[in-house]
């Protein structure tokens, strides 16, 4: 088998949910939420089922490009849908990465902690990530160390992959700090490929898109799995920047990729979200999501810190990272209290902080509540 | 943009259906079917919106797993769920074409006239597609040239990808015929990839699957899409040989490719066909698809056949080829009358045979019938 094949190793998040549920431990491995999704998706699903279940083009059902160009305010030529968040990355790493001069892999910059399919996917183009660590200060939490990225950036650097809201740390990246990011950017020639799957679910404000400050050279990622909580639906896409002009399109050359890969995502999953999304907006769908995730988010936080965890608050996303001096993931799901991601799962060249864990909120309250008094449990022994 | 992403192009399926829309062309072009899924299918997919709808394991939802199991008889933990078999494609080229010794790409032998994702594919993994051409005889039709498969073979050869039932051409290879194949393969030592997405829709006799005759060696592809008649699902899988013992299985390795490409299948659907499976079985759905196009089939072949063209009868899938004297792709389409695909979206080497049209009779009736009468009106003119 190829290297490549081996390289890619069994998904620690599939690993722990197999583990939760033979340990009987509350799930708060995985990042898929258990509140059920929004009726008014799941009826125009129903409906869509039997209606469009035929071959969409490759770039994706017409309808939902024009409704994620309405709701993202770009031209819908420049959508490309793909079967999730997952293709779109997979996608933009075959396309975007060249071989270099020298014959040496290509290289792609990422921040550690990260998300774990980036260095595999790398792997597939031919090319290598260079993971650039995310600064922990046990006070003050997460923050991007921007010399750390501008020492990162080689002759080979190609493209440098932003993650924002970020998995699994939550943290948001300022205006400042994506200004400066964009300004490196242009100095080296690099793409930006901005993974913004979480843009619906921060905790504050609203984050600054990428593209908002560098639309030549941005390809943005998005994910209905995770706006509409249904992760398992398979419905993703990527912004590309402006069109050439001339009907020339970096969406064409994308969409070449992308139609040997899965040629085209579910159609009836994307007549359905094509139906939700302005659905979603005027029914201040979002918002009440973000309102559930706080109080939610507040519930384990202040849970977790009771029972001696520091917890890095989030500014985004439904997973937080904290530390604890005695838990960690197998003793926490082997005793059949938890499931959480060990901080190694997101770490390639250096080892994690110290007892570094991630826990997933995008649970229902009892499972919550469950989850903590086990571990006050625990604790207790 | 990388050289792989301008080698795949535009799917000359896609563009012919735009171009049938532009026109008002009866679309008999790209393979997708225009009569309604059965019913007991949709019914599962509506039951299975709003309960399957997170991520499944990235090698499929067991229930669906177990299904394929039964239904092909194959251990489930041989079987890995695809989005559609395009995906299944893309995973086995990114796995088994590995690095050769001399820094050659590797090559992967195929048949021509192509299904067009299969050189892309290979183009992708770094490796090289070497059609070999199947043998046209003006009376006689298609057939497998043993001799020109022999000489195709190189020392960089790893695998051979065979397509029975065959698109474009509907031809179905021999019990014979695959004996020989496999005595090719054994003696070069080359993996087997069977596309077989069109298993269930053959035209007499049951085709003999690669994998009865050697299973130590062949992956077999197959699509919910082609069987079940919703093309746009992207539910496919790959049969895997069987486990290698103490755990270690070519699904294993494969899975870990499949899971960075889309992550995994979507969900309901995958319940949904899951749920289809024994049904389709019980109630005689294949058998009673199969003689519904045995009846669309001659109602078109008798209809070209009495315009002129040479028709090469298909023992299996849902298209025929034709070679007609006048009648070009272009032509056809731009006059409004049908849309078809040209023989050179399938021939890569060399030109294809004179005036040679796929035809796909995967459509009601009322459009063959339509087609027809404006074929007949501009055969008159
Ligand atoms: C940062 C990030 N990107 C991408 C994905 C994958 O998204 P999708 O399910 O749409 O493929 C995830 C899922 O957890 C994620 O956390
Ligand atoms: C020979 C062959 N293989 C694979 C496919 C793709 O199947 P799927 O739609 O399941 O990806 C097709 C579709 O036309 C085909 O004709």
């Amino acid at each position: 088998m190829h290297p490549r094949a081996r390289h890619a190793q069994t998904s620690i998040f599939t690993h722990m949910s197999l583990l939760a549920a033979r340990h009987g431990a509350v799930n708060l491995g995985q990042g898929f939420p258990s509140n059920p999704p929004p009726a008014f998706l799941l009826d125009a699903a129903r409906r869509a089922v039997g209606t469009v279940d035929q071959y969409t083009p490759p770039l994706g059902l017409p309808a939902l490009r024009e409704a994620l160009g309405a709701d993202l305010n770009v031209d819908p030529a420049d959508v490309i849908v793909t079967s999730g968040a997952t293709e779109g990355l997979l996608t933009l790493a075959l396309s975007l990465l060249v071989p270099t001069r020298d014959g040496q892999p290509a290289e792609l910059v990422v921040f550690e902690p990260v998300y774990d399919v980036y260095v595999p996917q790398a792997e597939l183009a031919g090319a290598r990530a260079v993971p650039v660590p995310l600064h922990l200060d046990p006070e003050e939490g997460w923050s991007l160390d921007l010399a750390a990225v501008r020492a990162a950036i080689t002759p080979r650097t190609q493209a440098l992959l932003v993650n924002t809201p970020h998995n699994p740390t939550g943290l948001v990246f300022s205006w400042a700090e994506l200004t400066e990011l964009v300004a490196l950017a242009r100095e080296h020639d690099l793409w930006l490929i901005s993974d913004e799957v979480y843009d619906e679910l921060y905790a504050s404000e609203r984050p600054t898109s990428l593209r908002e400050l560098a639309p030549e050279r941005t390809f943005t990622v998005g994910s209905a799995g995770k706006r509409l909580e249904v992760t398992g639906w398979r419905v993703g896409w990527i912004l590309c920047p402006p069109g050439l002009g001339g009907g020339l399109s970096l969406a064409g050359g994308l969409a070449n990729v992308r139609q040997v890969t899965s040629f085209c995502s579910p159609a009836p999953l994307q007549a359905a979200v094509a139906e939700a999304l302005p659905l979603a907006r005027s029914q201040g769908y979002y918002a009440a999501l973000r309102a559930d995730y706080a109080a939610r988010r507040a519930l384990l936080s202040s849970g977790l810190r009771s029972l001696g965890a520091q917890v890095h608050e989030p500014q985004g996303t439904y997973f937080l990272t904290a530390q604890h001096p005695t838990w960690t993931a197998e003793g926490l799901v082997e005793s059949g209290a938890v499931a959480v991601i060990p901080g190694e799962a997101f770490y390639v060249t250096s080892p994690p902080p110290a007892g570094l864990l991630r826990f997933a909120f995008c649970k229902s309250r009892a499972e919550l509540e469950q989850a903590l008094e086990r571990l006050a449990r625990l604790s207790n022994f």
